[in-house]
């Protein structure tokens, strides 16, 4: 297939950071995009070459969508996947597939697979909704403390919470659910695994990641990690077998507890470019988002080796500040080397909205690691009114 | 001044590679653009907020367009400049300045300059048509061989010949011109210097240049260059100098001899981001477009360092061919480590057109040098029409 100045099209269901920067490889290879999102102002609405506005869950428009383009991909879990059993029933090559889809979605499921094809995971309980899982708790089968997570449209620290005791319980929705062990555990850390098409398979090194204690956002993406090699391998390896597993095509981000007895718990994936990625665009050979492109184009993958070390902080909106966004001292820090904002184009800051990362590239990682903490002190994402 | 994800708006004139180049750039920090290029295929024509249709030498189109800016600048020198001062002159900041333009459009001025400014460059003639230029040669001021040059609106090699005896002068058309000595050198070299408005000035790597025989368009940019640390100095040294003479704002392109005896003449200079600086996207802490904008927008410049070696093979059409473009092997070449293509987007392909370029990155040079021949011998860009 000719992708490059061609009238192949790819549609992107989803418009935000992750499409933009997907964006920033179609326009250097030169691939027509159409991409749908629900949102005008959304941060693809540019570099794309045909934006629509319409509903991501809405399934006469993803299937009217998906019925103008070659192949479809998502930058986006929570999409109609009726419409895209359909379209793909009807001959349309869509990755990561519909039916990976809805395994991922769905927590519960999720969980359970990797229980039935041996990838060491947290021990979980599933319930189809609070009643289900006070009774659990009044049956003795669930103990506090544990971890609750809604099975289905979870983002960003929304949809989990630690459960301690039954003051916790009143506060969760009444959705499907699961119950996970709460692990004590050293390290948060992720692979991000790239597969085609025809089977060609690459692992990023792994990465550390230091989440914010109370938004349960990612705050430092560290990379490589600062763990044995041993530990390194481990984690690959199993990385690589959940991406099998899920026989899938594009990127795949495994998100990975490290235990204090250095074991690897699978936490969980998602099946596209990922925040933990980001440092790619300046550490690696190829960026995630090229070999994402290169995976479901089904063309060579490109290296995932570093450079030179590379850390990533999330740009998140200030508590306290609500409107339009101004990024405080970003000159500041723009003066130090190896130091790369990315403004994802969001026109309102709210308290913990993602509107971009800095990445810090350094041969050095304990350089890299003290710029980061610089940056992390000095760049607050505000609003004037 | 707030730039990112305000209100502000940077007019480009020109739509063609460089300007598509500079929107990745301008779209990581959403600073939003304005586009204006008589080709409505243009290949920047996504990637800006507004794309105009409109040519770059009319005065009206020019000063219209830059109405609706806060700040202008340019990816091409051929624009026309009475609307750029009078613009100037009502505040309207411009980087580089037509007074820069004015100068660099006019080889027989900018010559003037250097030798004016003791900035070492090859013995020249003025001549005002080629009436005045034979006139030199029958009164012995000129002696073949020589290179001509037309002193406006050459473009890739078109508007420069070599003479070397009178049969060659029946070619030439007849415009204002300038006769310069023919210097056996060793090397073309080029430096980018980036220089901000408030005078901060950083030089990237001295790189190589090979060119192709025939038609007189860069082959090879080999970055660092494989000359003596002596020699680069200079090099280095002499761009910095030519900057400061220009007074230049944004990037300055500075392409060079290196004589048989290590002498460093300047040849000419392009104030903008350069065809010798694309390697910088993969290989540099800060690519040539970020610091060109960075440079005019007046923040801090990034590290002009390199993370590993850099070659770019310019993707020329093939001899022969003429119609939409097809790139032959552009698997083949991405299966290799460190091989990224850039696709500018032009739909149809003829002989020696710029279609795009390959950037082979890898930390030892001998081993990029190898892939790139690797490369140069691989893809072609070819039609099927």
């Amino acid at each position: 297939m000719n992708y490059f100045s061609s009238d192949f099209k790819l549609g992107i269901l989803g418009g935000g950071q992750l499409g933009k920067m997907l964006l920033t490889e179609t326009r250097k290879f030169d691939i027509q995009t159409l991409v749908l999102d629900p949102n005008e102002e959304a941060p693809s609405r540019f570099g794309c070459n045909n934006f629509y506005k319409g509903s991501l869950m809405d399934f006469d428009t993803v299937y009217q969508f998906g019925k103008m383009v070659h192949l479809l991909t998502i930058e986006i879990e929570n999409v109609n996947l009726d419409a895209l059993d359909k379209l793909e029933e009807e001959g349309l090559p869509i990755f990561p597939s519909p039916k990976t889809l809805r395994l991922i979605q769905n927590k519960g499921k999720q969980k359970d697979l990797y229980i039935q094809n041996g990838i060491p995971t947290s021990k979980h309980l599933r319930f189809v909704g609070l009643d289900d899982l006070r009774n659990s708790i009044s049956k003795d089968e669930l103990d506090f403390p544990f971890v609750w997570k809604s099975a289905e449209f979870g983002y960003d620290g929304n949809g989990v919470k630690i459960c301690r005791s039954a003051i916790d319980l009143m506060k969760l929705p009444d959705v499907e659910c699961i119950a996970e062990e709460l692990i004590p555990f050293k390290n948060e850390l992720a692979v991000i695994v790239a597969r085609s098409f025809s089977g060609e398979i690459k692992t990023y090194p792994v990465v550390e990641m230091e989440f914010h204690p109370e938004a349960n956002q990612v705050e430092y993406v560290i990379c490589p990690a600062r763990i044995n090699e041993s530990v390194a391998q481990k984690a690959q390896e199993i990385a690589l077998k959940v991406s099998e597993t899920f026989n899938h095509v594009g990127l795949l981000a495994v998100e990975m507890f490290q235990t204090e007895d250095d074991e690897i718990l699978v936490n969980e994936v998602a099946p596209r470019p990922h925040n933990s990625g980001h440092y790619s665009i300046e550490a690696s050979y190829t960026s995630q988002f090229e070999n994402h492109l290169r995976a479901i184009l089904n063309l060579p993958l490109g290296s995932t080796d570093s450079k030179v070390a590379g850390i990533m902080v999330n740009l998140v909106g200030e508590e306290g500040y609500e409107g339009p966004v101004y990024y405080e001292n970003i000159g500041q820090i723009m003066a130090i080397d190896g130091v790369t904002p990315h403004i994802y184009g969001k026109r309102e800051t709210r308290p913990f909205r993602k509107m971009g990362h800095v990445t810090i590239v350094n041969e050095d990682m304990t350089i890299a690691r003290q710029i980061a903490q610089e940056v992390k002190n000095s760049i607050r994402v505000i609003s004037y009114q």
